[in-house]
Parts: structure tokens; sequence; C-alpha cells
């Protein structure tokens, strides 16, 4: 069954370089924005009886992309596509996983609901935040983990690496990262002080002392929790910190505060467009493709 | 049954009026942006087993307040609403209702669809571009029409009036404001000269002259259509033209092109917040909702 690959309005290149890789047919699906701020959009080619693949990455504007990946999942099922798959590099909302006080809503849920109701019949994502989200998703689904690529990235630049999560919820990449690099891992512990109310990031298992440290997570929104872990890590003695994340939102100053907090190198993936989105998703992606194509 | 208000981000102060209308108890849905552009939002109250009404408009920008509205709409169902009506006084993409061009989205079809798999169990809407559209939302809706409000409004300013629609689409309209006003109506008829391919508008029925005239139209955008009728009404000799709409955009200084196309006085309802929307639709939602909501 012929499969094409469709680039949305923020697809990063994304798109072409999956085409490339499974070399299928991609198009760019034509996009506008009214006067009023209304978006439009419109596929070029017939998709009748194709299946067809979406790119498009949840990025800021967020909720702009969001929209027009609901009117192009919608249309393409209109449109007789016969197997429509979401790639979605940066999937937002993600962190907002759960009720953390009663009356929130789970923002996840409703937004891995809206992509599955308007058409979507399986969704490839990048390293969500939590991969429990995807059960919200009542179709097949792949979470793709770019580590392997991060790492790469890195491997040449570290000496005696150790590899570190800034908090106990990431401590699964930086054990992946860690058997990759070969080397050992831990996570920052937060503690509190019962009488000051001051915190304090603690490692109970590695001494950092003249090593390259890499710290690994998944977003760097605006590099607060990255800043804090790098600081202690320099007061710890590492001698020099690396840090990689898979989105790189990087709001309000994030790159300059990370500068500042003693950060030696900073590198991302393409799934957020930035100056340090250096790695690419697409051959992970690809390869997570090639399990849904029917060929 | 208990019936709640629930004032979303953008509900315009409409939620108090109705709520006061329908002596119901109102709350504001707690609401922020996280630093990347993420929307958050959290009921402060219980909705278990309660209507709760859900007011959210969908003006600029359009899909962040349409993003806010599905996670009200989900996060009201989970929290256990026995029935969830969504209140969405301006109903963003209603223009984009067909296929124009082969390959587009039908973009109203979608954010309907939105609403409803989100949790919305009925809808209302105001003066909906083409109200067939709400036959894409698959459950009870109400276009409630705020004519009678908006010409009010003119009522005491017009001597001789005469009532004008600026295309056959938005006939239906004048029709229903000349009833109130009770005097003639029309519509500006377009045409293109096979060999200039100029356009020109012309009235078949009436007589303008010495009269004043009230166009009517669902949207003011950019002012482009207004402004065309009222140069057009003024050449005709029409003494002068005030203009009435339901939805008040004023993208790209529309208003400044309204007042250079000669137009008097320009009046909106409060759908959308402008310095011209000074009628309120409160009333005619309240009408509606008290056939939705069971006592």
């Amino acid at each position: 069954m012929e499969a094409v690959v469709i680039g949305g309005p923020a697809s990063n290149g994304i798109d072409n370089e999956i085409a490339k890789k499974l070399n299928l047919k991609r198009e760019k699906l034509e996009h506008k924005i009214f006067p009023d701020g209304e978006s439009y959009i419109r596929y070029p080619i017939e998709l009748e009886g194709k299946q067809v693949i979406i790119v498009q990455s949840l990025y800021p504007p967020q909720d702009k992309h969001l929209v027009e990946l609901l009117l192009a999942l919608d249309a393409a099922k209109d449109l007789g596509a016969a197997k429509v798959i979401a790639v979605v590099p940066y999937l937002a909302y993600s962190r907002q996983d759960r009720r953390f006080r009663g009356g929130e809503a789970v923002s996840i849920k409703t937004v891995l609901k809206a992509l599955r109701s308007a058409g979507a019949d399986a969704l490839i994502t990048v390293d969500v935040h939590k991969e429990e989200s995807l059960n919200y998703f009542e179709g097949s689904s792949i979470n793709v983990l770019p580590l392997r690529e991060l790492v790469a990235y890195f491997e040449d630049k570290l000496s005696e690496p150790l590899v570190i999560a800034p908090d106990k919820g990431a401590v699964r990449r930086a054990r992946e990262a860690a058997n990759i690099l070969n080397c050992p891992y831990d996570y920052l512990e937060k503690s509190r002080n019962r009488i000051t109310g001051e915190v304090s990031l603690s490692l109970k298992g590695v001494d950092v002392r003249n090593r390259d440290v890499l710290i690994v997570d998944d977003i760097i929104s605006t590099g607060g929790t990255m800043a804090l872990a790098s600081r202690r890590l320099r007061e710890l003695g590492a001698r020099r910190v690396f840090a990689a994340c898979t989105h790189a939102l990087l709001r309000r100053g994030a790159l300059k505060k990370l500068v500042n907090a003693g950060v030696h190198e900073v590198v991302a993936t393409n799934t957020v467009p930035s100056e340090i989105s250096k790695v690419s998703v697409a051959s992970a992606i690809a390869e997570a493709l090639r399990k849904l194509i029917s060929v």
C-alpha cells in the first residue's frame, strides 16, 4: 500500500529526512494564517487509499501547532486515507500527566484523546515525559528514545565520563546513556532541611571529582533544573559538566542560565528548533515507522 | 439537578451575566500559562453530579482559547459532571465550513468534533456563520441570534431606515432585522464586468436615497466587505450608513477603514471583546440555556 510523508507547518525538516530514509514520497502541507489568526491547511495531493504519515511537532506556539495537526488528521481521514500515522516529535502538555491538585485537567490525556478522535490511527513521539501517558492514546503508539544519537554527539568529548539525572524521575534516561558510554550513572537526590527549608541536592552512589559529567533530561524549558544540577555537580568537584536534552524549549534565557551555572556545552535533538538542536531524531523515527507501515 | 456556570479564560464577562439571569452559582476556571506557553486549567469546586455550563469564546488567539476549552470539557467529564454544556459565544473557524478547493480541511467540522469528543454534551453558540455547520456537532446545539438586541441599539437613531446585507449569504439576517424595524431590506449583489473584470455592487429592490441604512453582517474581520458596502451605499445616495455585526474581530485597522468608507457608527455584540462590543448576548444565551438545563 502506498505511503506518503506529509510535512506539517511545524515539522522542522524531520519530514524530509524521514522520507529520504524510507524512500517515500514527501509533500508539504499547504498552510497559511488568515488575518484574524485562524489557520488554514490543504493537502496538495490525493490521499485516497494511501498510508499518510503526518509529521508535526508541538513546540511553541503549542496550541496553534496542535490545532493545525487536528485539522490535518481530520482532513486526511475525510480525504480517504487508508491509515493515518501522526509523527509528533515533541508532544506538548506531556508534563501535565496527572492531577497534582484536585480539579486540574490532565492535559496530556485531553491532547492524546483529541489526536485520536481527529483521526490518528497510530502515533509516534519522541521521549515523552512519562511513557505511561501514551496509554491515553487508544491506538498503536511508539515512544522513540534518541539517547544513542544524543550520546554519540558527546562520546569523543568526554573523558572519564559519568552520567547524572537531575532528579529521580529522569534516572532511566541516565542509566541508558551510561550503558551506551559504558560508565557509571546516578541521580541527584533532593532533600529539604527541616529547619531552614533549604533544598539540597546530593549524590549517593558516585564520586564526580575530576570526571566529565553528562546530565541528561527530557526537556529544558527555563533551564532551572539543569542549572541547579550543574552548579551542584561543579561544587562536588566535577571537572566539566555537559548537558543533553531531547526537547530544547529554552524559555526565558535558559541557555545563558546554563552557561552561568557552569555548563560547558549543551546539546538537544531537533524535535524543537533551537540553536542547540544539533542531533536529528529522523533515523530513530524512521526505524519506528518501519514497524507501522504496511508494505 | 444542580447547575453551575463556569467562566473560562475567554468568557468576556458573559458567564457572570448568564449566572445572574438564571440565578445560578458562577465560578471562574483557574487558569495560567506556563513559561513555555502551555495552558493550565483547574476547577476550584466539586463538579460531581452537577450540570456544568462552561462559557468560553473562541476569539483570538483562537487556538489557545480552543485548547483551553478542550481541557476544561475533558476535565469536567473526568471530575464527574453529569452534563456538560459548552457555551461558545464566538465559534472560531466557522467560515471554513466546506472544501472551497479539493484537499482543504473543513475546519469547523474538526473543531466541533473535537468539542464533542472532549466532552461537550450540548453546545450553545451565537450567530454561527452558517447554521448548517452545527450538524457536525453530534449533540444538541442551539444557534442564538442576537439581532433583536443589536437592532434595539440602533432603533432610536435611525430615521426612514433600510436594512442591507453586504452579500447574498447574509440576507437572512437583513430580513430579520428589517422585520424588527418594520422597514424594507435588500442585499448588495456582486457582478463582474466581463470585459474589465471590475466588480460592482448593486441593489435591485430598494432605493436608498435619503434614507438611513443599517448594514448587518455576522463578522467584521478586516472590515473589507463592510467598507465596500458602505462606500457603495453612500454612492447610491444613502443619508447615513450604520453597521451592526455580531462578532467584532477588527483586524488590521478595520475600524479606521469603516470610518473612511463613510460608516457613521458601527456596533457589535460582546462575543468578542472590542471597543465597539456594546450589546450583550447574555440574555439571549440565558434564554437558550433554559431549554437545556434540567431542573
